[in-house]
């Protein structure tokens, strides 16, 4: 079944005006009612795998018969064990500290009033997607335990998982007594929707796009609500000349191929001449063995044979894939400059046993991430302990790095007095 | 002698990449020389006093001629109280605590890495203002201190003043080895400018407008640049059933008189009906004594008597006047219900002895500042003990309510392993 729906711009309205009015009621939500909330939604999602997958052999047969990437259809699909996934993460973000109406650093002033800060909900956060059905309750649960209502819109090749999904969290919304409205999906694939979503900026407070450099950089231009986005990752190891050797290896070998597809895997390797020819060689060989292409500077061309020659175009690139690029550097502060021009503010790391320069490193590299001695991989908000994440941002206002509860939220000054007035 | 700029375009390029430049250095700076920047900045007013009121002179005598009101005009003053007290502004920012480098929340977690938390400079920040000449050296020095570079665009009415001032800005960050690009006041009145600076997205991270509700607008719709900003001051006090009246009559008076052209004014009383006619005649004489001009619903004008009466547009009106609008409720939800139907979200106040109906309104009521039985004359950056403030923010993303040095930074992630790899 079809929705159709005739204007677009009436229909985002209405979806906006619904989830302002949801986000008020769930702002006051006690933490157990929204907690109770997220264990059912986990239990539909087991309870009606058999029609959520029914719903998505519909994405899979069309994304099929559109002639969709097959790495891409894979992405869509609704195993079990993606949604046993869904359902554990559920009960993951329940389990987790209500981040809404903490009260911080309530000191006395002067004046004899007493000042601090309470943690809020942001509001409605509208989420842009591309593709993985999994996105929709991933986001839709970390807004609901931040107490924020959301606007969903996912890949158009997805919308039967979606809708499907979207019932789910709807009805374990509804059988604890909150509105169904905290949680819409948008019902037309119609691209007008997203146009329309990013002028609503008067019942939605922001905006996350999650997927391609095409849609962050459209979502950036069109909205007029303000964005978290996560645009580039472009990381860095730096091996300095005082770096353990064992660990320079081991770090620059799991930055690069623990993964491929991911944001947080190290693009560029720098490494301080009087090192390169030692660990060089050693790496190469690792990198070659998994079938890492590898693109170097003249210097590294010098020392790895069967090289291809990097150009200034790839300490540019987010590769994405089984390639690397690199560079010889006279050491800490070309490595620092060559970051801190190249990188995409995201993951850097430097490998050093020397206090000075890994305390330098960790102050002027400007990235969202800095790290001594471990992995760019570390770089995720389960691995830094924030129990899940919404995204990584890369920009620097509000949040920045692996955005978790906390970055769906904002702090409100609460000032109690006793009567107290100004002098 | 009046500089002429051909290119406005390729002008504040220039200007932003230099900024850019500048910010890095500052970022690095260590504290006692950002401080002996500001002690030197200081001392520097008050010995060329003489020279800034001479080129003040000259835009008061401009003022004049363009036949601008005389309150405008006064604000342009730098007469010698404006100048000593902005010279103390820079010892008190001096005094504060350095946020920048702050490591906070060091945490171990399970796969042996530790990570938590850097405070660090959002970078370049462009701050838009009108009139009052004291806002470059109170902006400026915020700006400092937090290791951000500033670009500084002063009203016309003010340019001779600003550019004496900036001078001495330059001359102080030059003489402890600081580049004087860390502060920099753009040269021109041509209002292209602000067009250009608004599209500086790769060197500028952050705008912050100060001034009329016109030049928010325009800046909030033109920026590609995150803004952080202040629209409007409609402040609440609502007085409860079970309120102490002492206290009631004493924070409505004051927060309505001590200041009338303030934004943390209140401009609506909203007042419990069961009290209603013991409070009001006893507020509307005091205001009365003071020329307040009361403007109430119809209940309001039962009890008060010569009370003009208040029609739909009074509730969102930010009057900076001695007008105030009265409503009687119903009790606490329909207050809280006015509240966030009509307030700008910046400060709202309840008098109150009852425990519960305090705890409800902190929480429900969405403004960037919410008190118990206090003035909302005290929502201030001085007041709350930020040291000072550059703005107080109604937004939601970053920084809202009164914006210190706090706001003027931004969280990085640091890691710290010993050969960490991601399994």
């Amino acid at each position: 079944m079809k929705t159709t729906i005739d204007n677009v711009h009436d229909y985002m309205q209405a979806t906006g005006a619904k989830a302002r009015v949801a986000a008020y009621i769930l702002s006051r939500a006690e933490t157990a009612l929204k907690d109770k909330a997220l264990l059912c939604i986990a239990d539909l999602l087991i309870e009606t795998k058999d029609h959520l997958q029914a719903e998505n052999r519909k994405d899979l047969i069309a994304a099929k018969e559109k002639g969709l990437a097959p790495a891409l259809v894979d992405r869509l699909a609704l195993n079990d064990e993606r949604i046993n996934s869904m359902s554990e993460g559920l009960y993951q973000i329940a389990s987790l500290a209500d981040p809404i109406g903490a009260l911080s650093d309530m000191n006395y002033r002067p004046s004899g009033i007493q000042v601090g800060r309470m943690r809020v909900p942001l509001g409605v956060i509208g989420i842009i997607y591309e593709s993985r059905p999994n996105v929709t309750v991933d986001a839709a649960a970390l807004c609901l335990k931040s107490g924020n209502a959301t606007i969903l819109r996912g890949g158009s090749e997805a919308i039967h998982s979606n809708r499907a999904i979207a019932a789910c969290i709807q009805e374990g919304l509804l059988a604890v007594g909150l509105p169904s409205d905290c949680v819409q999906v948008i019902e037309t694939t119609d691209r007008a929707a997203v146009g329309a979503l990013l002028q609503l900026k008067d019942s939605v407070d922001v905006i996350i796009p999650r997927g391609g450099k095409g849609l962050i950089e459209r979502v950036t231009k069109e909205s007029l609500i303000p964005v978290i986005k996560h645009l580039d990752g472009i990381c860095h190891v730096y091996i300095d000349d005082d770096a353990d050797l064992e660990k320079a290896v081991r770090v620059a070998y799991n930055s690069k191929t623990q993964r491929y597809g991911t944001c947080n895997t190290m693009e560029t390797l720098l490494i301080s001449e009087t090192v390169a020819s030692t660990v060089l060689p050693r790496l190469a060989d690792q990198y070659k063995t998994e079938g890492v292409e590898l693109r170097g500077c003249p210097q590294t061309q010098k020392i790895i044979s069967d090289c291809i020659p990097a150009t200034d175009k790839d300490w540019g690139e987010e590769y994405l894939a089984a390639i690397l690029s690199i560079k010889v550097v006279k050491g800490l502060d070309e490595a620092i400059g060559h970051i801190n021009q190249f990188s995409s503010q995201h993951t850097d790391s430097i490998v050093t046993q020397d206090y000075s320069k890994a305390r330098r490193f960790i102050r002027e590299v400007d990235s969202s991430s800095v790290m001594v001695n471990a992995s760019t991989r570390f770089s995720d908000g389960f691995e830094y302990g924030l129990g899940a994440e919404i995204g990584i941002s890369t920009d620097k206002l509000h949040a920045r790095g692996p955005v978790g509860l906390e970055g769906l939220t904002s702090l409100k000054y609460v000032v109690f007095g006793d009567g107290h007035i100004r002098q």
